[in-house]
């Protein structure tokens, strides 16, 4: 499972140039069911999309608006990149190349698309200064060029702006991106409120019509949301469908160095867009400015970037591009799922040596700590602690710190018995006694363990058992403090052998005014895996930016948070429906380390904590395969996962790399089924998971290798299974099956079933 | 000169303890000439001094006010450290020792003063929420306590808040510090226009009635201002004289992790405080707002913190204390300039083993790119770079880039010649095509030079000749990148032998909305000095922060700018009387890296710049004692030192560490006149500069050894020399002197005079 091939094959190179002199422009998906129109009207850029002859995009306005710089010379004060455009040249080609991942849910990715690059001009005259002896210079014309990309793909459509380097254009600064998408109708939506900090809300489900109604309820329902901006701002990946069965997912791809984007909607309520939501909001965040641009017509989505802490949007230098906005389109959910549009947009891998990336299936010390039954932290002496001040071997431990060398060798142990490669330990190093929201710069040195936890021994113990420890780096968002430590930090992980760190990023982001999702934010992010990638180590990335792709260009980035996981069924759950709407949105840009798999789901049944998971075991058994991800967590406890050993098997059992998947069935918060043959293998797996609802799930197993028989067995709810009254209700039944039979499997309310099929 | 002791002995120590149910405090300075008067009165704490019986400050308030986190509970919506206090405790005490530092202007250090501390209490009660069962929770009491400790001198008070933990104030954000130092009367002030990011204009001399009148022409004159904060903010140290004769002087000791002071000043026309001026103000910074606390009275110094981008003062963590804030005072103005209040205030020497950090004369590449003759940059060919993406061996030369190994060797040469300890390069490293104010993040590497510097043999060449080269790592403000690199970049001089580094921090900050003197770069500053610590490296940090004596308790900060250099002789220029007027406010927080010794005053004889620098030749020489530094350079260029050899002798001879130093005559921006007893050595050295009228110095040697005869070498002005019209008029006279004899010495305008005693 650890070594992976990367190749490359260029199947298919065949590009065609031609330079017009015209105002308008189609490109079609090479399948020819998307078509794409641009245009520039009255110098405004404008853009629309069909499938199948049915309205996608309506025309829609692209551009940005830049902020004046003070550093600028008066001649740049012409400064927006929004209209006065015309077109000077015009290119189609056609790109189709097939390549593999190092790990993901198919061995070879098709990459499929027919390109327009539109390169616009932009004119103008400055009248400079005059000079010292009083004479008038002469005018001073300018030219700006900006090239628009479009790449139309079979399952949708890519778009991004670039920059070419220009004595008129070296560096700017972005007060907005104002990228429209113009929808055909008041289509059901399915979103988060937009927030430039979090991303961990519940997902909304109504029509682009009632977001403004709804937005309230969305904030204070999902988590403290610290940062919206608008009445109707939503994140991205928004999934919708139409009223007449067009999916439509809008996201980004390849955001590197920019602000990660959201989406707001015009409605017939907005007055100007960015209006400031009452309530809720960070007090030290800057107003947005509202546009000067003229509204759009209703259900007409306007990018909206998140800021930096001066309200600014970015800092650019050309050469340079914006991510890729996407649009993702079909008749058929299934292709939502199966897409590849995004990590297509990519870049390719930028690591030489990919032999040390692997997935991995890990339990942790960690569970117990969320649901409330012991402590990050090792003691509760202080009111507060300083790391230089604090003698730790003298402290009085609170005697529930979980991160101990007894405990830690259980679930070594744990993971050693049961096949699985890793163990989490969180709260194993110093800090956590005040780490939190205290706008504590100097939190964590993520070096020095709590004197009850042994990194040397533990990690030796672990690696004669063939385990090793998963490395564990909360930054409290103190994002400065990280960088000052990570080399050192990086090395004592090289030195103690792990390979995978689960970074963090609860809280404010320090330097103060900052926030999770911009530009600078975002390079973070990537600093972090760059350097991490020089030390052969994985990174997991709990609450930073929603990925967009950037583990097609660096696959030890193996997971990450970025939306609501398992950690909220301990903090009052999540609806039943949850996780078959997370492969519409969340895991369009990348996978999610979702930690699924808790079989006791009523926790007050072990601890204090009133809270349950709103699932059953049959239906956590599906998540390994309907939450696609090359890092899958057993995230129970141990002794919770002994009482059902049986059910237990599948997730030894089930891979977590794959050379093949089909999307049996889908519906955005109904049901998904998913087949995945292993890696390497023979051996397939399935996996279906259903709303509050249940689902009667029908599989033809007619992707099976012809005249094969396989070792079939089938985790189900029982008959009376529910999420609430009964979860701990399945079956296992064992049968042999070739290509060709059905499998009916009856999913209860809340529920799913889990499958593996084992090649004779 | 590399070697210096640091001994610290405890002549006298004596500690008197009571505690008092009183509501007002006096303590006196040992000498009994100070008196400082403490009172809480309607809740507000209060503070007076007096001196020989005369107003220094009048009652004034004390106190902070406190930012409402959002992450507080509703019982600490009781924010503000300004009111309802009473006194707990009051403790008295006596402290007198004598140290040494590692380097400085005298062997000794007296530390001698009469401490009181008073311990504040401020209780209020709040009211919790009603419990989940709906019942009424009892109240609950809080009780907070803070510590305002002062430290009496004779030539001045300083004071600081303290907070203790405590269960009531664990965290806490600052809105504003609100100290008050109310003046007795409308004094001449010597100021710098308050601003968060620059302290480089010329000096103001007005009333503090006229300040704001003055303004906007203090703004226009100087540096672009960039974040000018009030019609009537100034900088510290600020210099005043009252019309009675006293000297008084604030500032602050021991700006650690806490935001610089600024002081704004109420008149009769302020409305409210930190009144935004209009104007060559950033933009990108948040308002202040407004305090809610009534004005003082006219004439009343308030403080006023930088802020962070979000517009907050200060994020706290108990145990925790302010910086000191001081006030010297005293009749006589060379007492300003002996004066060690600042130093004594800060902590002892935290650098345990200081043996690799010594004084420094150095010359440098430096001056010719600062007139404009040649350039820091390899390259022109781009418009702009992006350091990845250049093949520096294949560019093209622009021809001009003085940082070549041709030039470097022959100032090498020259500083082995003349004894010069070290040799500054600049542009020796890739990025200065675009390296400024362009909010371009990755803009140097702080390691790879450009293709004609070849660091390995420039190094060997300058070892083999008992030279050293001195690093430069300009950050162009984009402190984390710098913190990215720091750690190689500190390798990197280890590897070639460099010991010292000259920091520059030109331009805007980065992170964006951030300033050169807040909390956090502050702490930048401070994070840069104890790493270089670890690598051995001396730090000379240009347009950082002003300093406030952390050179004592961290001596490889050898220098540092913070304020108007030497370099604008060549952007305008500075008025004559500029070198009277830095002793007595930049450099009483440390020594300045002024780098003076410019010799070919008038630039256009060598260069196409049209700039001159006032002062003459023999004033030139007398900086290298007026103004004091443990690191001195020899600024012009070689070939302008070797047309006036003989003046020359003097830089060549004097010394930049000593074992005594005597003030003899100072009046700000009038003249300044200080003998010197050269470390180690039984030589004295004299230096006196005057401003544009002239000066007649008259220099009793009554600090000579007794019984012993001095070979004097006199540097002085010729009889019409002057800083305009006959800059390079100079004589040198020989003579032998004893204790007890009389130089006269004519200063020429804007001229000086430096003398060499060697003891026979």
């Amino acid at each position: 499972m650890s070594n992976v091939l990367r190749r490359t094959s260029v199947a298919l190179l065949c590009i065609m140039y031609y330079a017009l002199c015209v105002n308008a422009a189609e490109v079609k998906s090479p399948n020819g069911n998307i078509v794409l129109n641009f245009s520039v009207e009255q110098g405004r850029p404008v853009y629309s999309v069909t499938y199948k002859g049915r309205d996608v995009i309506l025309p829609s306005h692209l551009g940005l608006e830049l902020a004046k710089d003070k550093h600028a010379s008066a001649q740049f004060s012409e400064t927006d990149l929004m209209d006065g455009f015309s077109i000077e040249n015009e290119e189609t080609s056609t790109f189709d190349e097939t390549w593999q991942p190092v790990w993901g849910e198919t061995r070879d990715i098709r990459n499929h698309y027919n390109e327009l690059a539109v390169t616009l001009s932009r004119k103008w005259t400055s009248q400079p200064p005059k000079s010292a002896n009083g004479a008038q210079l002469a005018p001073r014309r300018h030219n700006r060029t900006i090239i628009i990309r479009f790449r139309v793909f079979d399952d949708g459509v890519g778009f991004r702006y670039e920059f070419p380097q220009q004595p008129d254009l070296n560096y700017f600064l972005i007060k907005e991106e104002r990228t429209e998408f113009s929808m055909a109708g008041d289509h059901t939506a399915w979103w988060l409120p937009g927030d430039y900090d979090t991303q961990e809300q519940e997902t909304q489900e109504c029509r682009l019509s009632e977001i403004r109604g709804r937005m309230q309820q969305a904030v204070n329902w999902g988590n403290s949301s610290v940062a919206v901006f608008s009445e109707t701002g939503v994140q991205t990946s928004l999934q919708m469908k139409s009223q007449d069965g067009l999916y439509i997912n809008i996201h980004e791809a390849a955001c590197l160095d920019y602000a990660t984007m959201h989406l707001e909607l015009v409605d017939a309520d907005t007055k100007h867009l960015s209006e400031k939501l009452g309530g809720g909001s960070n007090a030290y965040t800057p107003d947005p400015k509202p546009s000067d641009y003229p509204l759009p017509k209703p259900f007409t989505f306007v990018s909206h970037l998140t800021p930096d802490a001066t309200g600014l949007k970015g800092a650019m230098q050309t050469p340079c591009e914006t991510p890729w906005r996407t649009i993702m389109v079909s008749d058929d959910a299934r292709d939502m799922l199966s897409s590849n549009l995004i990590l297509n947009l990519n870049e390719p891998c930028k690591i030489e040596d990919t032999s040390w990336i692997h997935p991995t299936k890990y339990c942790g010390v960690w569970w117990e700590m969320i649901v409330g039954k012991s402590s990050w932290n090792y003691t509760d002496e202080f009111p507060s602690i300083k790391l230089d001040q604090i003698d730790w071997n003298s402290v009085k431990p609170n005697g529930r710190h979980a991160a101990n060398n007894e405990k830690v060798k259980r679930y070594i142990d744990f993971a050693a018995k049961n096949g699985l490669d890793q163990v989490l330990v969180e709260g194993w190093n110093v800090g956590w006694e005040d780490w939190a929201n205290m706008w504590k710069r100097d939190v964590f040195d993520f070096q020095t363990p709590y004197p009850d936890f042994d990194i040397k021994m533990l990690n030796d113990y672990a690696h004669s058992k063939g385990v090793k420890l998963l490395m564990h780096h909360e930054t409290s968002s103190s994002t400065q403090n990280y960088e000052r430590h990570i080399e050192k930090a990086f090395q004592l992980m090289n030195k103690y052998g792990y390979d995978a760190v689960k970074t963090g990023y609860v809280g404010d982001i320090i330097p103060r005014g900052d926030h999770h999702y911009s530009q600078s934010m975002n390079n973070h992010y990537l600093y972090v895996i760059k350097e991490a990638a020089k030390h052969h180590i994985m990174v997991n990335s709990h609450e930073a930016t929603r990925p967009t792709g950037l583990c097609r260009t660096y696959p030890n980035l193996v997971g990450g948070e970025s939306a609501r996981g398992t950690e909220y069924e301990a903090f009052g759950g999540s609806r039943p429906d949850h996780t078959c709407i997370l492969p519409f949105t969340r895991l369009q840009g990348g996978p999610m380390d979702y930690t699924p798999g808790i079989f006791e789901t009523k926790l007050s049944s072990w601890s204090d904590n009133t809270s349950w998971a709103r699932i059953t075991i049959a239906g956590s058994l599906a998540l390994y395969l309907t939450m696609y991800s090359p890092l899958q967590m057993a995230a129970d406890l141990p002794e919770n996962y002994e009482k059902f050993d049986d059910a237990f098997q599948f997730i030894r059992d089930v891979a977590c790399d794959w050379d093949d998947s089909r999307y049996l069935e889908a519906e955005p918060a109904d049901y998904i089924t998913v087949a995945r043959k292993a890696k390497g293998t023979d051996n397939w797996f399935i996996g279906g998971k259903c709303d509050e609802n249940g689902h009667q799930s029908i599989v033809r197993l007619d992707f099976l290798d012809k005249g094969r028989k396989y070792d079939c067995t089938i985790y189900a709810d029982a008959k009376d299974a529910h999420y609430d009254t009964n979860p701990k209700a399945y079956t296992i039944t064992r049968r042999v099956v070739k290509r060709g039979d059905v499998l009916k499997v009856k999913e209860a309310p809340g529920g799913g079933f889990a499958v593996s099929l084992i090649a004779r």
